[in-house]
């Protein structure tokens, strides 16, 4: 890992390295695994606009979450009826999310899939598809299809045209592979996401494709998959804005002939390999959206269950993100967005820190030293912002990751679709 | 109210013109009523900041509602505890909010109700006190209470000083006197707002004053209160975002010696009034709201109980708000945050319109000819914004009022505190 810290994925301060890992070229993907990023005209001008991931062993096993919106696109209902325990592709498309387009928008999705699933021998049910991109507009059906064609015959072992092909709004793909030392050998786990660019009239999209050439059963793996998304997607805010299309596949083709066996250290040191990357994709997504300058993590305790709710309340709060965005150490915008949600507990109990200096004690100011003021203004303009929230009394530990809210926000946000 | 029809304070096409209804100079109060603003210097450089509201009848009657945010201000604590039936002054100043002061917030807050209670010669639990402006940095007791002794001897039958001392971030002063013909003679019905200008560091504070020299019992009152209340600044949204400081007085002076009976004509015509000065109250509050250039009304109907929190979740979008900044009839979005709070709901079954073209059906596009595009391009130009959203089956109807987000709400909200 030392070799490669100048390069490394993880740049945030708060994810932990994962231990026994090492992490390999981005490029490269587990065995068993090829994938394909081409043009083909959905964005123009010859822009990656088509992704496909493929696992060549008969036996792979998956796992895959989406977003909780009622309303979702057209490609998460076709996914959904998948067998997402057993599932060997998944198709993608950017430029397009193919939301709101009725039943032509899920015959262009199962298209999608039918053409990949011949194109590879596999039943359709084996079959996933995501889209992302702008929304009410068709998805024309016969260039994604050429696209499938196309893609079909690109199959590598690299991951980079890949990653490159889900993009939207990203300012740069967002991809790694580590190789995990475990009792049996080493296996390797790799991961492309793309986030959360929201371009007018491009919903926030949130993907990510997660491969491990280790061997697991479809219950540890979707097990350990809910727990690392938890802990990842789950727990970062852009806008508060939930996506119609958000979408997590994991995949894992035993083609290392490592088992990660439940219960077992390997299995813990597998786990933690997964949180550690996903957390920092989740981290990029969230300093890689919309135009953000700065990000925070805010971790709130304590008020019995209230924790959640406040993280999210604050999170959320434009006034918080507009401070942020500017700078400014403008505390008392935590309290009012955390008094916002908690009506039932005693709001006069609230403690705050920025980093190490605590700003408010008993929701009043603290009287700080010229020092403590300066070390404020200087955390407040780092990349990365650390907040903390105490509520009082006994009660839940929540984080979350927000980005800020300043003039890129509005400026993609408001243009005409 | 025709000849004074291009200064009328009813400007939005939302709000009903109330029948039985003139509308007088603004600066004239109801009968027994006075009023000042001053500048006590809490703002400097002379700007009025210290508001004096006092009703002259010894049986006055009052209604009060405050912000449902578990932090409140120290004014509102202070007010909360006060007689909220009987109330005959409220003193009030901008510039400070006296939030998270503590104790020696709560003590100034004290200093400014016994201060006027000396002065107006009133014991202290019948007049309140209310504050705007920026928070965190202690208000100043002496500054303050100069001012209030300034206050007692300014005060005069016209609203206006007033109506100016408790703005901040006002761009024009939000106040109206109307005079409603009841069976037994005319009456008055005056109101002054400050409205949610958000500049860093301030919170989004809404205010509110209403004046009559009808006569009603306190129970009456504080119905009509209520339902006007729930009608209006209940249903605005500029952010999201509740302050600590949201404060609606309504004091009744009986000084015109017509009663306003419960159960009858009378009463209807009077609500009118109370709920339509409201109501364009609020909204004047919205369009004025953070740089807003742009309000719109979304109307939500159908599946059972779900309106309420569908109609919030759209106008709490950032990127619908950002779309309505841009005049940008981006209606997926208005979908996506609907589907949000809908997870119970088919989400396959929403109707939109924008103005009266219908744009979306069961969730789907509807293909749109050029002169419904152009009116649509047209519509999202103007300075007011109708959409309505239906649920599909049987449900309530919920209402909201929303402004957009544009770069005057980052500028504003970045700044350095």
């Amino acid at each position: 890992l030392t070799a490669h810290a100048e390069r490394t994925f993880f740049r945030s301060r708060w994810v932990e390295r994962p231990p026994a890992v090492m992490e390999l070229d981005a490029d490269e993907l587990p065995a068993g695994f090829r994938a394909a990023g081409v043009a083909c005209g959905i964005k123009g001008s010859g822009v990656l606009d088509l992704g496909l991931l493929v696992a060549d062993t008969a036996d792979c096993v998956s796992a895959a979450r989406f977003t909780r919106n009622a309303l979702v696109a057209a490609p998460v209902e076709v996914s959904r009826r998948a067998d997402l325990a057993g599932l060997r592709a998944v198709v993608v498309n950017s430029g397009n999310a193919n939301v709101s387009s009725g039943a032509e928008g899920i015959a262009a999705a199962e298209a999608m899939v039918d053409a990949t699933a011949r194109g590879l021998g596999l039943p359709s049910e084996r079959v996933a598809v995501a889209s992302t991109g702008v929304i009410g507009i068709g998805l024309d059906r016969s260039v994604v299809l050429e696209g499938v064609a196309a893609a079909l015959v690109a199959l590598a072992p690299g991951a980079g045209e890949f990653a490159r092909a889900i993009m939207t709004t990203d300012r740069a793909p967002k991809y790694a592979t580590l190789e995990v030392s475990l009792s049996g050998g080493p296996v390797r786990l790799a991961a492309q996401a793309k986030g959360a660019g929201m371009i007018s009239p491009t919903f926030a999209t949130m993907l990510c494709f997660v491969e491990t050439d280790a061997q697991l059963d479809p219950a540890t793996l979707d097990r350990l998959l809910e727990s690392a998304v938890e802990r990842s997607f789950e727990r970062i805010s852009v806008d508060g804005q939930m996506s119609t299309n958000d979408s997590v596949f994991m995949l894992a083709s035993g083609g290392a002939g490592v088992a990660v066996e439940p219960g077992t250290e390997d299995e813990q040191l597998f786990a933690r390999a997964v949180d550690s990357l996903l957390k920092q994709a989740a981290i990029a997504i969230v300093a890689d959206g919309e135009g953000a300058a700065r990000i925070a993590r805010l971790v709130v305790r304590g008020a019995a269950t209230a924790a959640e709710s406040v993280a999210r309340s604050v999170a959320n709060s434009p006034l918080v993100k507009c401070a942020l965005y500017g700078g400014d150490p403008n505390w008392g915008r935590v309290l009012a967005a955390a008094g916002q949600v908690m009506p039932e507990v005693d709001a006069a109990s609230l403690d705050l820190w920025i980093e190490e200096v605590q700003v408010a004690r008993a929701s009043t100011a603290v009287p700080l030293a010229d020092s403590e003021r300066t070390r404020i203004a200087e955390a407040m303009r780092e990349p990365e912002v650390e907040l903390r929230l105490e509520l009082g009394g006994e009660g839940e530990e929540s984080e979350i990751y927000f980005s800020d809210l300043g003039h890129d926000y509005v400026t993609l946000n408001a243009e005409y679709s």
